[in-house]
C-alpha cells in the first residue's frame, strides 16, 4: 500500500476539483502564490514556491481518505501499520500532540471518587487531565541523581509499597523516559500496578525512537503498560505536534478511550501531520536498525570527546539512560547551565533544548550530522579549556547560584483536590505572608519542571524560603506574579 | 515586522544547528531526503523534494520564536495583528482547530450548578464541552427553511423569550453561519443575552472570511458576541486545523480562558500551522477587499448559470446567507443529494463538501478559479438537462427517499444531564424495544447534523419511527450499532 504522503501526492496530481474545505483549495498557482508575493524572489527555488507545497497536499476528509475519528479503511490500515511497528494491539495517530493522548488516557481510566497515582514529575498535561476529570491525586516522587542534579527513576518497589492494600486508586501514570532521558523499569512497575488490577499509563513522549531497533531500550508497550503515548516529533523525523497512543490488554475501556480522543482532538485533523506520522513509520520499518546504529556512533563520538574534558561532564548513557539525551553538566564548574546555554547559542550558534541550573540538555536524533556533532564537541572542548584554565579550580566548586538541593524539599501536604482548589476564591499575596495558606495555583521552578506546589497544597516555610532564593538568583519560576506574589485560597489557613 | 513564514524562512537559512526537538532537525539533506526515497523521481521538482520544505520550517519554541501558551513577544504581536484584522480586543491562534477554541470557551463560562443554553444544531465539540464540564443544557431549536430543507436561523426573539426571568443560565452558544451558510442576527441576539448579564459564544467557524471585506456580512465580533471562534482553514487560505478565538468585553474571565486554551491544545504547537494563520492574516489585510469582490463575481456566475436550470435549484445568497456556500437543491427532482454528489464526483471529478437527502453542499472560497466554476456549472447544467428530459416531471415530485420532515420531529424530553447519563450503565437494544427508555448516546442523522437524541433524553415513539425510516432508506446514522441497536440506560424507563 502507498503511504499517506504518496497518496496525497498522487491526489494532488489528479484533476479532482475541490468544492470543499480547506479554503486554500490546494491551489498554489491561483491561491498560495498570491499569498507569498512578499517573499524575496532571488533564492532558488524561491522560498515562496516551496511554501506552496504545504497547501498542495493539505486536504480534509474527502472520498478515499477516511476519517481519523471514525477510521474504517485508509487511516485504520495506517494506524494498524503503526501498531505493528510498536508491537501494540492498537495505535492511534495524534494530531494534538502527546497532550491530546494524555488527556484522553487519563479521562479513560478516571473514576469518580477514586484517586490517580502519578509521578510528581509528570508533564503538565497530566495535571490538566486531573483537573478536567476532577480527580484526587497522590504522588510518586522520583529519586534524584545527585551527581548530575537530575531527577531519576520511579522504582517498582515504590509503586508496590504505595499500592499495597489500596482499593481507592483507579490508575497510575509514570513518565519514562524523562525529559532528561532517565528510564524507569516499566516491566516491574507494570507488574506491581497490575497486581492491583488497575491500568498503567506511561508517558513515553520522549521515547518514540525506542521502536527503531532491537538494540534500543525496551518500549513501555513491550514492558506491558496499558496505554503508552509517544511524541513522534520529539525524537524521530516527524512534524511538530504529532504523536501516537498505543493501547493493549483488557484494563482499558477502548470505546471510552476512543470517545475521548474524538473530544480532545480537532474534528478537522491535518492530513499533513498524519502523513508525517505515517512517513515516519515507514522510516522506522525501512531504516530503523541502520539509523539507530548511526545514532549510537554519533553518541560515541560525543562521549569520547567528553571523556577528555576537565570540568564539563556528560551524564553517561546506559541501560536506563537514553542515548539520545545529552545532559551536559556544569555542576563542577563555576558556570551555570544558563550561562553555558547562552555561550553555545550566541558564540557557536548551537541551539540547545533546555538549560537548568546545573546542566544544559541537548537532543540527539537519528537525523543529526557529523558536522553538528563536531561543532558541539569542538565548542564544549573550547569552553572547557577556558574554564579549566582560569584561577578557580573546576572540581568541587560550590556555586551559590545553583540549587542541586532543590529536589530534596519536604513533600507538601494536600488538603484539597486540585479541581476543588481551583474552583475556590483566590488572592495574590507575598510569599512571606503565605505560610500555612493553601496554594491556589501551580508553582514551578523550571527546570526541573516538577511542581513544588499544586493547588490545594499547604504553603510551607521551606517553600517560601526556596521562592526567596530563586527570586534572589533570578531563576525562572512560574506561578509567581510579575510583582512577586503567590496565589493562595481566600479565607483558608492551616497550620 | 516580518511575518512568521518570513521569519521561519530566514531562520532556516541561518547556520544555527538544532540540538533540540523536533527530531527531524530541519534537515532535508541528511534527514528528510532519506525519508522520501520512495517517491518517483521523474516529476519536476520531484515530489520528495517538495516535502522536504515542510520539515525545513518546522521548529519548536526556540530563542526568538516565543511560546504560544505564554506569548510575550513575537506570537503576542502576531495575535494582536489578527485581533486588529478581526476588530477584536484579543485574539488567540488555535492549532487544535475550532474544537480547541470551543472547548476552552465553554469551559471558561461554565459554572457548577448552572445551565448552558445552546443551539440544538451546535457542532459536536459544544456537546463535548458540555460533557467535560458536566453542565446541564437547554436548547434553542433553529427554524427550518422548508424550501430547501435546510436548518435556518436562531432568532433574537427566541433567545429573549427563553432567557426571560432565568437566573440559572451561565452562557449561550450559537452557530452562525451554519455549515449551510445561514447567518443569525447576532447583534440582536447579543443584546438579548447581555440583558441577562451572561456571555454569548458564537461558533463562527464557517465565517472567518467575513473579515475580508466591508461588503461581507458583519462578523460576530463586530456584532458584540463575547467569544467568537473562526476556523481559518474552512473558508480562507490557511492549513487545515487552524483557527482563531476572539474575546472582548468584561463578561469573560480572560485568565480562565487562557488556562483552558493551554489545557486543550498541544504543548508542542506546530509553527507551520501558526505561520499559516499569520500568512492568512496578511492576505486578508493586503488583498481582502479585492479577493472578496472576486468571490462575489464567481458566485454571480454560479447564480446566473443556476437561473437557467429547470429542476436543480440553488439557495440564493443574501443578507443572512453566506455567499461562499452553494446549497444545490434536488428537492424538486427525483434524485437525492447523495446521487447528485456521486455523479459530480465520479463523472465530473468535482469533490463537493457534503451531501444531504435534499441537497449537495459546495464551498466557494476566494481561491476558486474560473475553470472550477465552469466545470461545476457545466456539470450541473448537463445533469439538469438529463433530469428534466426524463418522463418524470421535475417540479413537485415527492421522493419517498427524502425526508424534509426530518426537522419537524417533536423535541425530546431530557431527564438527566448528558454527563450523568454517560456515567450510567448502558445497554444496546433494538429501537423497537426502546420506547420510553433513556438514551445513553447521541443519535444523529447526518446531515443535518442536529442530534435527534442526546444522552439523558427519552426515546419517543416518533424517534423510533424515524430510525426505522432511515434504516429502510439506508441513510447515514451515527449512534446505531452495526447490528441496528440503540444505546439506552440500563434499568431506567420513563413513560
Amino acid at each position: 500500500m502507498k503511504n499517506l504522503w504518496e497518496q496525497l501526492v498522487t491526489y494532488s496530481e489528479s484533476d479532482y476539483y475541490p468544492f470543499h474545505m480547506p479554503g486554500h483549495k490546494r491551489s498554489p498557482k491561483e491561491g498560495a502564490l498570491a499569498c507569498y508575493k512578499r517573499f524575496p524572489k532571488e533564492s532558488a527555488p524561491p522560498c515562496y514556491k516551496r511554501l506552496e507545497y504545504l497547501y498542495q497536499y493539505d486536504i480534509t476528509e474527502i472520498e478515499g481518505f477516511d476519517n481519523l475519528h471514525d477510521a474504517k479503511d485508509l487511516l485504520l490500515a495506517l494506524q494498524q501499520k503503526a501498531a505493528g511497528i510498536y508491537h501494540a494491539e492498537q495505535s492511534f495517530f495524534l494530531i494534538n500532540g502527546s497532550t491530546g493522548g494524555i488527556l484522553s488516557a487519563v479521562s479513560a481510566v478516571a473514576e469518580d471518587g477514586k484517586k490517580l497515582l502519578i509521578a510528581r514529575n509528570c508533564h503538565k498535561s497530566v495535571y490538566n487531565a486531573v483537573v478536567l476529570n476532577r480527580l484526587q491525586t497522590e504522588y510518586l516522587y522520583p529519586q534524584v541523581i545527585e551527581d548530575f542534579a537530575v531527577q531519576g527513576e520511579i522504582t517498582a518497589k515504590q509503586v508496590q509499597e504505595y499500592l499495597a492494600g489500596r482499593r481507592d486508586i483507579c490508575g497510575v501514570v509514570i513518565t519514562s523516559p524523562t525529559y532528561d532521558g532517565v528510564i524507569s523499569d516499566i516491566r516491574e512497575i507494570a507488574k506491581a500496578v497490575h497486581a492491583c488490577h488497575i491500568p498503567l499509563i506511561v508517558d513515553e513522549a520522549h521515547g518514540a525512537h525506542f521502536a527503531l531497533s532491537e538494540n534500543a531500550p525496551e518500549s513501555a508497550v513491550q514492558c506491558g503498560a496499558d496505554i503508552v503515548i509517544n511524541s513522534v516529533h520529539k525524537t524521530l523525523p516527524a512534524l511538530t505536534q504529532t504523536a501516537l497512543l498505543h493501547v493493549q490488554g483488557s484494563l482499558i475501556d477502548r470505546k471510552k478511550l476512543k470517545n475521548y480522543l474524538g473530544m480532545y482532538q480537532s474534528s478537522s485533523p491535518s492530513y499533513l501531520l498524519m502523513a508525517s506520522i505515517d512517513q515516519c513509520m515507514d522510516f522506522i520499518a525501512e531504516e530503523g536498525e541502520e539509523r539507530y546504529a548511526g545514532l549510537l556512533a554519533l553518541r560515541d563520538r560525543v562521549d569520547q570527546a567528553a571523556a577528555a574534558f576537565s570540568c564539563i561532564r556528560l551524564m553517561p548513557a546506559g541501560e536506563r539512560r537514553d542515548t539520545g539525551k545529552l545532559v551536559i553538566s556544569v555542576k563542577e564548574t563555576g558556570m551555570t547551565g544558563w550561562e553555558l546555554y547562552r555561550i553555545l547559542l550566541e558564540k557557536y550558534h548551537l541551539q540547545m533544548e533546555m538549560a537548568a541550573p546545573d546542566y544544559v540538555l541537548g537532543i540527539l536524533s537519528v537525523m543529526d550530522t557529523e558536522e553538528g556533532i563536531e561543532r558541539l564537541t569542538g565548542a564544549l572542548a573550547e569552553i572547557d579549556r577556558e574554564i579549566s584554565g582560569k584561577d578557580e579550580k573546576c572540581a568541587g566548586i560550590k556555586n551559590e547560584k545553583k540549587r542541586a538541593d532543590m529536589y530534596n524539599i519536604e513533600r507538601p501536604v494536600s488538603v484539597l483536590s486540585i479541581y476543588e482548589a481551583i474552583q475556590r476564591e483566590k488572592e495574590w499575596i507575598f510569599p512571606e505572608e503565605a505560610g500555612g495558606r493553601i496554594s491556589g495555583g501551580f508553582l514551578f521552578f523550571y527546570p526541573p519542571g516538577i511542581p513544588f506546589l499544586v493547588p490545594g497544597e499547604v504553603v510551607s516555610e521551606e517553600v517560601i524560603c526556596k521562592i526567596r532564593q530563586c527570586r534572589e538568583s533570578k531563576e525562572y519560576m512560574t506561578g509567581i506574579s510579575d510583582d512577586g506574589k503567590l496565589c493562595v485560597l481566600k479565607c483558608c489557613k492551616l497550620k
